[in-house]
């Protein structure tokens, strides 16, 4: 298996995105093919120890920072390192391509300049896995902030046969993410989506709430792109929001603070359950190769886990997967991307 | 002051109810107008000391439930607790009403049959006090699930007279919730919004993601009705996520366990800074009268405390204001509430 690494994706790239395709090079042997700036890429290798390891390196003279706007960098940037690792894979030079990087760069140079859409496929997805018990996925996360009843569908479909395939959860259980589990809840996409997922032929369970995905009652959640990125990142900031009052709360007596201490192994091991970089990445489901989108703060650790995922993906052909359940699923309306 | 508390609106109503009205009757001194099945009522009176409390009952011989539709429970109930207190406020002969019961319930009885919505008003709102640190507001937390672009005017206009006004913050910031701050980012009910807060006089301060709202960017936190709720759920879900994976890791061993119980004291002052209680419910906005809603699992100190807050409504006249305030800023548009 071969597996690009964007190495200017990170915020501190390109050191956690260096060391983290070391990393996964060391701990699984796939080959990892380092795409960016070669000079400050050999720079970071070079302070490693890296004999033996099936590491690789192709220079790409641009980079798509996390200022620049997705739709115009992925026109004008075409020595991008997003271009050029893509294109490795497109090529069949490799088998998946991870980054850290701008998330809609990521999405514009697959969807619009290199891999392109899956034919059949109205929208790819973000699906992201939640690093809660079972790691149920969100999709979509992000990558289409407006859609409709058809596209739900879809991501309702992509995610659940990754899910399945990729993760290995059978029949999972497919929800709409609403604001009540009632019929009469949820907006008018939801109310029109829901005729459309119970006759899909999946294991569709009806609406859940934030709190029921949260607890464990779904394995796929479906939303659109603008509600699934902002329950991820109010998730996020209300977890961060928590800790830091019981840091305040707990340092504000003797008492509590040696209570604090004592009880400071529980906190790391809460941490680490709660922790986006253990699921490595969300996957970009839907476009006509693997793609593994990490977070933009990524760890070499989080971008060591991200290429894990992109494994697993392509062991278990998700893209092979995904075209043929499109297959099985024609669509007889044709929608083109806008910008 | 005459404020209304509906004594069937709790899960477990009409204990929480009627207690917590006796306590703000016994803090506050303000007459009190507890109306329900009198026979319960009275009976839970019985088991209270009331003695010399301005407490008044007024039968209601009907329950709007958590399981009515709201939209046919408001038309066919007629004499439910909700339509009785309301439209004691509507005679004047009250000057709020608090209820914790279904919240549909509440807003179909207040705009479809008894208070109305303000001339000029197209779409009333319920404006969340967040338990975050300076209590922001986020508004509209699910009275309407679809929302257009001049109702999110209108959201802002009413939701920073109310923390202006009530909550006493001078010119308060503004912004849309969305999930980047980069103009670009959102969908395109919020892009649509963007120019009109842009353009409408309030101190808009642009675009906040959940992160930047939860620590305090804003004021006042802009949304449709769909997305402000599943933001709120999202916020309570992964607290009590966050609190159980805690215990959980802390009772995992003695040594912890140990350092848990020192640093209880902590724990239970985080909880009070994150109750929800102790904002005591949110107001619907845009009725022609004085209306806060409780959560349905309301303690009596809930309760009491959403007088309190009904309380600060009336005490700075904030059906007047937003009267004033919509005179001030007319809109040519008219527009039907559709069920």
């Amino acid at each position: 298996m071969r597996i690009v690494v964007d190495a200017m994706g990170s915020d501190n790239h390109p050191e956690p995105d260096v060391m983290g395709a070391v990393a996964a090079a060391r701990e699984w042997g796939d080959e990892i093919i380092l795409v960016g700036d070669e000079e400050r890429i050999r720079a970071v290798l070079a302070r490693q120890d890296t004999a033996n390891l099936p590491l690789r390196v192709v220079h790409a003279g641009e980079v798509i920072t996390m200022t620049d706007v997705p739709s115009e960098a992925s026109r004008q940037k075409q020595d991008s390192s997003m271009h050029v690792g893509m294109n490795l894979v497109k090529a069949g030079k490799a088998d998946a391509f991870v980054s850290a990087g701008n998330t809609g760069g990521v999405l514009a140079v697959a969807m619009l300049q290199t891999l392109r859409r899956i034919r059949g496929i109205k929208r790819p997805a973000l699906g992201v896995l939640f690093p809660i018990k079972g790691n149920p996925m969100l999709i979509d996360n992000g990558a289409n902030a407006d859609a409709r009843p058809e596209f739900l569908l879809q991501f309702a479909q992509i995610g659940s046969l990754y899910v399945e395939r990729v993760r290995g959860v059978p029949n999972p259980r497919v929800a709409l993410l609403s604001n009540g589990e009632e019929e009469g809840k949820g907006n008018e996409l939801i109310k029109e989506t829901i005729p459309l997922l119970a006759g899909s032929g999946l294991n569709y369970i009806g609406n859940v709430e934030p709190k029921e995905f949260i607890f464990g009652a779904a394995d796929v959640a479906v939303a659109d792109g603008f509600t699934g990125n902002i329950i991820m990142k109010t998730a996020e900031a209300i977890a961060s929001y928590m800790s830091e009052t019981i840091r305040e709360e707990i340092k504000a007596n003797p008492l509590t603070t040696l209570g604090g201490l004592l009880a400071r192994p529980a906190f790391a091991r809460v941490r680490r359950r709660l922790d986006p970089d253990e699921v490595g990445g969300a996957p970009l489901l839907g476009v006509d190769g693997v793609v593994i989108v990490a977070h933009g703060r990524s760890s070499a650790y989080a971008i060591k886990q991200a290429v894990g995922q992109a494994r697993q993906a392509v062991a278990h052909d998700i893209v092979g997967a995904i075209r043929a359940g499109v297959a099985a699923n024609p669509s007889s309306e044709k929608v083109e991307i806008q910008q």
